[in-house]
């Protein structure tokens, strides 16, 4: 859109997640740093685009980082950086970017701050304080042992409070486009009813996706439908077409979802 | 191992995930398919390898199927095999297959009778009959439209309660392995206290991998260390060994977890 009165609100920033960890994918854990990095970037305008779950194998780490940080503004990872043997974030970033793996003087000042009442800087707790060489340090308030910020790679704790914290520190720091906003409507309908209603409300309003998410709940069959758009005059255009193309097939629709 | 009295159980099954669904890399849903995906693979004897989560969008599903077939022993996938415009599941990995996509006599079938008190089989409703040509199906004994199987690939319900009844019907049908067995121990520690012992007792009981989980509940550090191995013997003498370790330094290991 070359005569676009505003160019900059066209751009679209796009990141991508690894998540890292065997627990994750033998099902023991329940990843829940999908979700909320998902959302954190969606407020600071940036739309999570993919995201690959790895084991704690640095051929895996190395493959998954360099395909996505090159493709991507940004790319996070979540786990792997504690201080036992099967934390290997740290190198495989390192080996993944062709970078030297370095103690980080500030990073070592906070641990031993942080151990100084807890038995001391081991070299486990010192493992630490190494980053890849020239990276910074993202602030951890709940346990000491910093992120760390590399060119475009963030990485972060797989303890989804800690990274909580850590995106915390980071909010309103990275470069964003546009929000995407979105709006919700839930109506007791199957959603194969309403299908052609859908499609084609979505094709009416450019910029507008809609998505469908089916449930059964109460012996009863209905859907939330949630409309995102970047554009919040045409994202309350699309949701009230909706609204009322499921009333005039007899449906009424609640606001939010249900 | 060419010697190996039994080379079949040597054999490592492997399998991948492709998570499908806008509504993930939102952060709206919280993913609930990996890790119960991920469990059961591990009672079939196949090992979760990697999940990619990937948006509602052909080209991005193309990719991550192609990119994941071809290495692993299965694929696969979870949403959009539903009615609606967003659902383009099977079109998409009837492009990375190069196949055409054709409606199932017998999905057709299975839908007409579920429809026929439920408003009827119409166009939308059919779609879900569609596979791509030459596909099995998998039972859904909850909401009638069938899940699929072509070639090593298996396109599941994004519907978690969908997708359990699924791998229910799949149980005992897929070639796997020998099973990854695990056993846990948790302890009041924190994790860099033990992380010489952890690595230490790793490297003295081949065949098995040790995980550390570290929590903060209640005030207290805690850390809950995850034993897996192939081999009953290793993982019992491995799990021992740990234990005692921890008991040498003065921590009381809590057989399960905390």
């Amino acid at each position: 859109m070359p005569d676009s009165p505003s160019p900059a609100a066209a751009r679209v920033y796009t990141a991508a997640l690894v998540v890292i960890g065997d627990e994750i994918l033998s099902g023991r854990t329940h990843d829940k740093n999908i979700a909320q990095v998902a959302s954190w970037l969606g407020v600071q305008g940036i739309r999570l685009t993919e995201v690959r779950v790895v084991a704690d194998d640095q051929p895996a780490i190395v493959a998954a980082v360099n395909a996505l940080r090159t493709v991507h503004d940004y790319l996070f990872t979540t786990g792997g950086i504690g201080p036992t043997h099967d934390d290997i974030t740290v190198d495989a970033v390192a080996t993944a970017l062709g970078l030297a793996v370095e103690v980080h003087p500030e990073a070592r000042a906070i641990l031993e701050g942080y151990y100084a009442t807890r038995g001391g800087l081991s070299d486990a707790r010192l493992r630490m304080a190494r980053v890849p060489a020239g990276a910074a340090l993202i602030p951890n308030r709940y346990s000491g042992a910093p992120g760390i910020r590399i060119g475009n790679v963030f990485l972060m704790a797989g303890v989804p409070t800690i990274t909580a914290g850590m995106l915390d520190a980071l909010t309103g720091t990275l470069a964003g486009g546009a929000p995407v906003l979105s709006t919700s409507l839930g109506c007791w309908v199957q959603e194969s009813a309403v299908a052609d209603l859908l499609r084609d409300t979505e094709k009416a309003h450019e910029g507008c996706q809609i998505g469908s998410y089916p449930f059964f709940r109460d012996g009863r069959s209905g859907a939330n439908f949630v409309i995102r758009s970047v554009d919040a005059g045409a994202l309350a255009a699309c949701g009230a077409a909706l609204s009322a193309g499921l009333a005039a097939m007899g449906h009424v629709a609640e606001p939010g979802g249900i």
